[in-house]
This record gives structure tokens, sequence and C-alpha cells, in this order.
């Protein structure tokens, strides 16, 4: 159990009124919660404050080396007043996972879980209520080392900030246009691309960038070897229809571990789909376009939970999917889960935790 | 031409002594120089301050999404007194390129140079002058937006810092230890790897470490795709002297493109060498090894200028390179090199540039 010491911000800020709209990640609450590490010492000074810039040297390992991971959550208002986080335990892990992957100190699980908790709880009037609004909750750790050699890091601090927060895409769940990146690569195996660092979103910019001026949302992307299969697309993860069943490209270390991805695999099992975790090539969905039987396309992401592909592009290819409209088990997934999230459905799963 | 407002810091620090040890990358001077970017008004308010801490905001997307990209470069007092940068305009342009690489608003070269005479010759008199020692220059470039959507970056800081440092390696020239690496990749075709971005070095740690416990001070990266080609160590490039040819890995966009790797290519073909810049497999460094052919292999990079490379690991075959001892042609390279940064060769090429 870590001794969180609070300091209360004395000039609380005002919230946002109940109609203005939120966007993503831009207004944060009044405290973070912050703990440091030093080599021998072990983590250390757990606290809750107010909300601030951070002093940092210019020479820290973060801002050269790229020394970070990160991690996205949410907090929920539920229907009967309740504040529930939906598996947060799952975040945990895979922030400890990333640290490894860059040699950092890990956090345990359970004091990631428990300073979630703490922060949700201080800030938890910030959490709006309006249709798919939720308090973001984004936690990271950062490597401060005060010290331009190449290296392990010795230094570090674990930051946790919210963000009250509307839709992540303005359209909402109305379906989005993808196109497959065939010149640009995000990740490879034997590379970072399954851990949540810094390294893999900076390689993602330019190519997400020459996608919005086509008039695409997002790049869905190729895995770095053969340039054959679908990984993921920029914040999510992909998953297909095809003829009746469900197929998503399977984990092999170059594809980020979703939550959601994990949980939409677990419902659709439920629902009696049989779900394929296994490489998945832009001919076989070409082909399957082609014969009629590509019936849905959707990315599954803390941020949009559930994103409906309405149009997939492969060179000069571009396939409209399910009339570009949102196909009905994109919709189904997207109410269940978001009705678990606020306690509008019942969580059989065990996959939601109670703040307060 | 930038007008660079300049408020001297009025607490001088004291200087390391003549004898004291340096280290690398430890040590900062009196001053550093910042200048703020903003879509719409472009670079701005440039300034050389007190060396101090940055103010960032804790969801600025240097700390999460890993939008930074740096360089290193190193100011010398010459024998006359002279203080000389090396190829400057060189890092200017690659700091450009790997500017807009990340979607970032690059720096003008020309800028670049300016910012960073101005800087050393205010803080000339950090400038150390033991053997191997040298004024250690950090440009980098991070994205500052207050703002947790991943997407391209709107504000930047371009910042120097500048660090007296003595041998990169302790053990300075004598030959270091490399292995192979068959496990984790750098980078791969398509991705960031010509970048000097943080991401890239983040993926670099674990191996290294893990390299380093084996008793190997770096690792030898292989391509991403065939795992076959060697590309480069960690903080250098690598050349091999082969059968009386020197050869070293193509560019070819997962490497970075060295500095010091261009000016040992240079300096190679005007003493004669045949030098090739094509695939090279770890196979064929076995092979040549077996022959007897694997004469010399050294790395090149701005921190460590020249490294020899006494034992090259790969699986367990491991080679010793020259005896174990420096080559000819890495001693005369280093020599070359160093001596037209300090001015005791004369510059034919005009690589040196005189801030004062």
């Amino acid at each position: 159990m870590l001794d969180i010491k609070v300091t209360r911000n004395k000039h609380p800020k005002a919230k946002p009124g109940k109609d203005e709209p939120l966007g993503f990640g831009t207004l944060f609450t009044d405290h973070m919660f912050v703990m440091d590490y030093d080599e021998g010492q072990g983590w250390h000074d757990a606290r809750i404050v107010p909300y601030e810039n951070l002093s940092l040297s210019p020479a820290c390992s973060v801002l050269h080396y790229g020394l970070e991971v990160f991690e996205g959550l949410k907090a929920y208002k539920a229907v009967d007043g309740r504040v529930l986080l939906f598996r947060p335990d799952r975040n945990g892990k895979r922030m400890f996972d990333s640290c490894e992957r860059l040699c950092m100190a890990p956090v345990p699980v359970e004091d990631f879980v428990q300073a979630v908790k703490a922060l949700v709880e201080i800030d938890k009037d910030w959490i709006p209520t309006g249709e798919g609004c939720s308090l973001y909750i984004r936690p990271f750790v950062i490597a401060v080392d005060p010290y331009l050699g190449v290296g392990k890091s010795s230094h570090h601090q674990f930051i946790i900030i919210l963000s009250p927060s509307g839709l992540y895409y303005p359209e909402g769940l109305k379906p989005v246009g993808i196109w497959i990146e065939d010149e640009y690569v995000r990740a490879v195996r034997g590379g970072i691309g399954a851990a949540k660092t810094g390294g893999n979103y900076a390689a993602s910019i330019l190519a997400q960038d020459l996608a919005n001026k086509g008039g695409y949302s997002q790049v869905l992307w190729l895995d770095g070897v053969e340039r054959k299969y679908v990984e993921e697309v920029g914040a999510m993860n992909i998953f297909f229809k095809i003829d009746g069943k469900v197929v998503t490209p399977m984990l092999q270390g170059s594809i980020l571990p979703g939550i959601t991805r994990a949980t939409v695999i677990e419902l659709c099992k439920d629902m009696g789909y049989e779900v394929e975790e296994r490489k998945v090539s832009a001919q076989e969905l070409a082909d399957a376009h082609e014969a009629g039987k590509l019936e849905e396309i959707w990315g599954t992401g803390t941020a949009a939970i559930i994103s409906a592909v309405g149009r997939l592009k492969w060179g000069d290819n571009v396939m409209i999917i399910n009339n570009n409209e949102v196909g009905p088990l994109s919709q189904k997934l997207y109410d269940t889960i978001t009705g678990i999230q606020t306690g509008k459905i019942e969580d059989k799963k065990g996959w939601t935790l109670e703040v307060c």
C-alpha cells in the first residue's frame, strides 16, 4: 500500500459548463499524482499535488532518448452515482511490461491501481456526465536523469493527470475512413511496438498527417517485414467481420495488446461468434470485399472504445464497408462496453472497479 | 539572421579544475539557447538565457509521444587559441531532416549554425583543453503542445545546451567489444531509424543493457527485415577493413547518416582506399574473419569520434580483431579527425568553422 500524501489545490479552476463541448485531452483537473524513483531507493514520495507544470532538467533523458511510457483509461459516473473504472489492473500490467521493455523500473500493479483510484476520488467532481463523456486518465512514467549518456535510466517520475473529455472522434460513432499504409512503417518484430511508448507514436505522425490530407482519419499499418499483413491503426486495434466470423491480427510483438481488444474478443465469443486471432493480409481483405463477405470493420481503443470503419483504402482500391454505416455488431459492442462502463448494464465479468 | 537576445547568468558556476575528470554529458555550462515555435507565427524569440530547468506542462507531447529530435557536435579550443566547430552545417541539415520526418517545423540550417556559434562564444571559457576533451553541444527540438491528442505538433522549443566533456568511453581509444544482436531490433526501413530521435534510442536500451551484462559495451544491430545484414552500433556507425578495402553498411532509411561516417569515407578515399557502401551480412564478417581478412573494425560517432572494436561476438563465435589492439587505420583516422578538429592539422576541406 502506498502512503499517499495529499496537498489540496487552494485555487481550484472553474469546471466546464454542462453543455460545453469538451474535446479530448485539452482540459485538466485540479490535481495530479506524482511519485519518484531513484535507483537504490526504489519508488518513494507518493503524493497528490495541485496540477502544475513539471520542472525538468533540459538534459533529462525523456527529452532526448524517448524514455517514456504511458497508459490511458477512463473513469465514468455510473447511472446510480457510483464512480467506476474499467479494468484498471490491465492498464497497470501493461505499463509494468512497457517499463520493463525500456529498462525502466516498473510500478507495481497494485500501486498503479491505488494511485489512479486515489486521484480520481479527489477530482471526482470533474467527471463529466454527458453522452460519450468521461474522465480520461493518463498515467505515465518518464526518465528524468539529468545526464546525456545513452543508457539505462536511474531516476524516474510516475505521474497521473486527468482530463474531462468528450468523444475522441468529433464525428462520434459515425464511420471513419482509414487507409492501408504501404510506405511508412510503425514497428517491427523485435522492436518496441508492443510497448505503449512515445517512439511508436512519433513514428506514426507523418503517415497520419498524409492520410488526413488525403481525406482519411487514420492509417492501418502493415507489418514491417513482409509489408503484407495488417497490424493496427494509429490509436486503435482493428477487427474485421468476414463471412460471419470475427478476425483480428494476432499479437506477435509489434502490435499493442489493447485492453478494449481483449474485451471485444471476449464479448464476441460470449455472443457466439467464432473469433480468429491470426495474420490478416491486405489481399485477403480486398478479396473478401470483392466477394461481398467483408461485413464490418471497427477499431478498438480506450479513447474511442469502438470506431466503425466505413471506408478502407488500399492503393487505388477504395472499399466501402457496410454501406458506410455503423454495422450491427460494432454498434452492439459499443453499447455493451459503454453500458458496462457506465453501470447501465450489469457487470457480470468483474471488469469495473468502484472508486467511490 | 536571428536576432538573439542575451540574458547573462549573474551567478556563474565554478568551472571544473584542469585535472578533474569530466565524464560525458553530466556537467553543463552557465547558459543555454532557447527559441519558440508556434504555428502561424513560426520560430520566434531566439534568446540565450541562464542554464535552468524547463517548465513543461505534464500533458506536453514530448513526454507522451516522443516528439523530440536532437543533434550532437563539439567545440574545440585549437592549439592557436581559436574556437572551432566541426561541420556544424551537417548537423543543422540532419536536424532539419529529423524534424520533417516527425512532422515538426524544421529549424533553418543557417539559424541552427548561428545559434550554436552564439552560445559557444558566450560560454567559450568552459571549453576544456585536456587530451580528448571538448565542449559537447546538444541542440534539440521538443514538441510542447499541452494536449493529449496524438497528431502533428503546433508548438515546439529549440534548445541548445553545452557540456564540457572528456572521452565518451572511459577506456579511451582502447578497443571495445560489441555483439551482433539477433533478438531485438532498433529500426526498420519505412520507420524512423534515419532520424535522430528519442524512439530509436529508447528501442536500444534493453539490448544494450544485456550486452553490458554479458561483458560487451555496445550492440551491433541487424536489419529488421531479414535479420542478416549489420546496420549500426548503439551510438555509432560501423566500418570494417576487409582484405584491404573499407566497407560500411549503406544508408537505406534505417541507419543514421552519421557525419563522422561521411568524414571517414572521404578521408579513406583520400588515403587511396577503396570504400564500399553496401549491405554487409554477419556471415560475410564471420567468413572474412575465418579467412584472416577481417583486418580492422571501428565505430564512428561524434561522441567517440573513432572507437576501435577488438572483439565481435555473433552467437557463439567470438572474433578477436587485430589482436584486440587499435588498428593502424583506426588510429590514423582518429589522429587525422581530432587533428583537424583541434587545428593541429591544416583543414584543407573547409570542415572547421571558427567561432571566435
